[in-house]
Formats: structure tokens, sequence, C-alpha cells
């Protein structure tokens, strides 16, 4: 068990797996709830490694998944880089402050095959012992706007 | 467990864990060897789940690790998206042929933070019951040449 990189000391209210549920909307698609599972692991590097699974709550069909690594900056500041199996990556930017760390995109890619996404506003945030998890999404020539909310609670 | 996904058929030859050692080069660094394991994962669903480990083979202490989604096209044609803790995200394209995947990137992109890369080219095939994986790389300004190649054998 390596120790805790110093930079990653902001960070480590979010290290464990959390599981919980979430609601999505998007004005393309129906709407939609979700069981969820997240994970923020570190092996002693200045970045902690975060990934995400969700399923549909009723079939246990497996619906979104993503994988990412957050980048703290020592100042505050937080990059947060994405991959989805949807063929899109995301390059994120934002700070972390009192358990809440709030990102914005910089850039947000897709294959030749993946829709279209433009830019994204992602939040992890613990209140009490719930973590919630919130994605703003523009897509599909849409503005940027609230896309899944979820709540969850630590297993590990 | 899921049925594999009809256009992930030509993948399946990935489909597992694999351990093994490699060498690295590059001219802004020294030579250097690793302990790799990989996995490639399905969950029914038309991508594969593709996640990288590397450590010193002499100390443990964790060197490399990226993850990301291969997406077979179903004509021979693959996408790889792809991100790494060192900031970056590549989005690579090429084919699956005969147990080898061959791709190059269409995009490179680093955070503000990151070292400059610019283009991949990468490829996993299997001969015997070896599975090897290359990485050529233009970075730190440098022309694309060979950076890795690792040599593994399935564990699962």
């Amino acid at each position: 068990m390596a120790e805790l990189h110093p930079v990653c000391a902001p960070l480590a209210f979010l290290l464990g797996t959390w599981r919980g549920t979430g609601a999505g909307t998007y004005p393309s698609i129906e709407d939609f709830s979700y069981a969820e599972e997240v994970s923020f692991a570190h092996v002693g590097k200045p970045f902690v490694a975060y990934s995400q699974k969700t399923k549909n709550a009723d079939t246990g069909l497996p619906l979104h998944a993503e994988a990412g690594y957050l980048r703290p900056q020592g100042d505050g500041r937080v990059e947060l880089v994405l991959v989805q199996p949807s063929g899109i990556v995301e390059l994120l930017e934002g700070t972390v402050e009192d358990c809440d760390v709030q990102l914005a995109s910089t850039a947000v890619l897709g294959t030749a095959s993946a829709k279209p996404v433009t830019a994204t506003e992602r939040r992890f945030w613990v209140e009490g012992d719930a973590l919630r998890s919130s994605v703003a999404m523009a897509a599909m020539g849409l503005e940027l706007q609230h896309h899944v909310l979820s709540e969850m609670y630590r297993l590990s």
C-alpha cells in the first residue's frame, strides 16, 4: 500500500469505492435512472485513477462506463483526463476546495463514429457520507445543460 | 457473463489478462525495462475495455498506466480511445486482421501540464501464445519513432 502523494491530499476524500443510484435527462433521449459504482484509487504517484460503471437498476445490464485520471496541480487546481467507450475523450480543468471538485472541459474529441459532444462540466462532491457526481453536457448540437446526477455511499 | 457482441469477434483473441515484460527507449530518456500487465474485457456491448499497468521489474514500483476502449467498426476497421495519467488522451484508428491490431493516432491532446506528445502508433498482436504490444511516439518535438515493445502471456 503506497503512501498518498502529498499533491493528492486535497482529493483524499474521494479515495475508495462508492455505490449508489442516479438519474439522467437530455432533450434527445428519454429520462432514465441507473445504478452506479465509482472508484478513486492511487499508487503513490501524483494522480488519482477514476473509473465508473453504471447499469440498469432493474435488469443489471451495463449502461455507461468511463475511466480517467485526476491530476491535482498543488495549488487547488485539478486536471481530469477521461475516456468513454462511446469513442469520446475529454480534457477538463477546474478546482478542488472543501471536498468539492468542479471541472469544465477545455477539449472534447470523438472518433469518426462517436456522437457529437462539444463540452462538459463535471462535479464530484461529498456532503456528510454521500458522494454526489454530476455531469452537464453539450451534445447533438444542443447547449451545455444538466445531464446526470447521482448519489453514492462508500463501499470501501 | 455476457455474450460477446458480434462486432467484437475479430478482437476475441485479445480477451483476458496478460502479463510479461518489455523494454523502452527514447532519445530524451535512458533506456528502461519493465513488467507489464494488460487486460482486455467486454460486457456484451460493441467495445472492448483495455487497461494496462507497468512497474519496475526490480522494485515493483508503478511506472506507466493507461486505460481505454477498442471500438471495432464491423468492417475490419478499429478505433481506440485512450487516456494516460500523464494528462494525455489519444484517438487512434486502424485495422484488425489475423490477430493483429494496428493503429495510428488521429489526435493526441494533453492538459496544460502534460508533456508534448503529438502522434502515436500502436500495435497489439498475438503469435503463438505470446501477445506483443508496441508503441511508437512523437514527443518532445521529436519525430515519430519506436518507444516500447513488450511480450506477454495469458494469465486468464
